[in-house]
């Protein structure tokens, strides 16, 4: 089960990337191959590289993205307060510019661990 | 003929350039001169300076500004093969951090290919 | 008396702010208070150090943070002609991709003069 | 008296000024000048704006331009105190990101204070 | 012929992206061969691709980016006349805080002009 | 033992943070000691922590702090391939415009390997 708010996300980002892919443009098809694949489990397990993921998108201050991972993160078992450690370290890199995306992730997170 | 999203996008542009320029700071309304002679065709042919203009604007997040990039690429024969050559030149040297902006991007494009 | 505008954006920061805070995570809650304190009256006064969160909030396209440092720039007495006057530092330096952020700057500004 | 630093900084800045100017490009040209005038007190006084701008260079990772304020800032009169309370709305503003710029500004301002 | 600035720039750049590669990294190793393709000629040419390249590392303030684009621009023809016009757009979209590295970059120009 | 690189970045970097912090600006000083407090060990391991903090920096485009943070991955146990994976990752979400900081990376990296 999942909330509103993750599927009306999931939905329009695959009705989003379909629009970009329908272009036929390889370079960006190629590009989003690579992109899919830099999180998969290697030497680093994926929940390290979700993390990763993360914090580069709290501190590049991109909501999307930071709605992308942290359902990918809650995925790989990441725990609420394992993802307040990860805000506090991209908190104190990036700063308080990023706290308007700290507190979108924060609410989007009590939704994610309470209906999915 | 033009859709909706493009005449709400340019009369909200319009009202609140308006609200800036009323100020009467002199600095602002130099800028916004400096930076509408930017793109008058030049050595450089329009169509080249706005296909710059709009790659400056996805890599530096900016949607207001590549819907603007936008309207102007079109007005200026841009091709919708060209602009996925632009929005693919746009992703690599940015990141997927941009990627939120190529959907945006890609969706207003069907809007000015198909309505105007 | 307030404007609807100022006090939908006051309560919903501040509602966010307790999400993020009632996670019990320290660093953060450390962070949030030397956030705060860097504003206090030191050697330079209030008013200077809201305009320099203002510029910076500008430059680096924070939509909240602007709308913060607005609201307490206003407080401290800061008048719609200083108002523009760091708006017009904010746009030199930082560039174009800074007048949207300056067009809703300047509309909230209104806003504020006229209903607080 | 100046510092060996800050003749070659300034040299080195006025030789390439030059460089760019002699182009012949006149938009680059009257931007160099909006530059310039943005810095000039109005309603606001110099070292206010001053202040501003390097805030703004700090946040921004720009280390000529923060060696440049803080030239223009000293100038202007700013104290020590003073300098290292911009600097710690930099730091909180933009985070740990903005250290290594804290402390080459750091550097340069003791030069500044002993040998100007 | 070339100078000693790009045959320094070009041996250094080719050591590099060499320990890079030599990770075994297939990601990495990908994304460097999507980076060259994307500015082969397709629909647009080869000298406007290399354009926008200059301008994204322009406002994204990455000399060696800008000195890479340089070059790529020169041999494809860009006149010194058609580079400051990409400059001043550069300019007007990224601030003054692009202005350091609009310098370096007219320096190096003035290289590529007179010795290759 | 430690190569001639780390010593020289690690001397520079003591040297001029107790010139910061011997201004005696409080909150620069609690901010240092937030900034180190947040990769402790907590409840994410403080190797998982590390690479945060590296993936963040190399985002960001700040050397220093990716210096600093590749040096404190090693000592936390991160292998070559695991770090060739952490910079994979901030390659495809940051985009071409890191490549010439992970090709630092890569040299210092092969320093830290050889020589401490």
């Amino acid at each position: 089960m999942t909330s509103k708010w993750r599927r009306e996300f999931e939905n329009e980002r695959s009705r989003l990337n379909e629009v970009v892919l329908s272009s036929g443009n390889l370079g960006i098809k190629r590009f989003f191959a690579l992109d899919e694949q830099a999180y998969h489990a290697g030497v680093l397990p994926a929940n390290v590289k979700e993390l990763m993921g993360l914090t580069a998108s709290i501190v590049l201050h991109c909501d999307d993205c930071i709605s992308y991972h942290l359902i990918k993160c809650k995925e790989a078992g990441i725990s609420k307060e394992e993802f307040y450690e990860a805000f506090n370290i991209a908190l104190v890199v990036g700063g308080s510019i990023v706290i308007p995306h700290i507190r979108l992730a924060a609410e989007r997170l009590e939704i994610l661990f309470e209906k999915g």
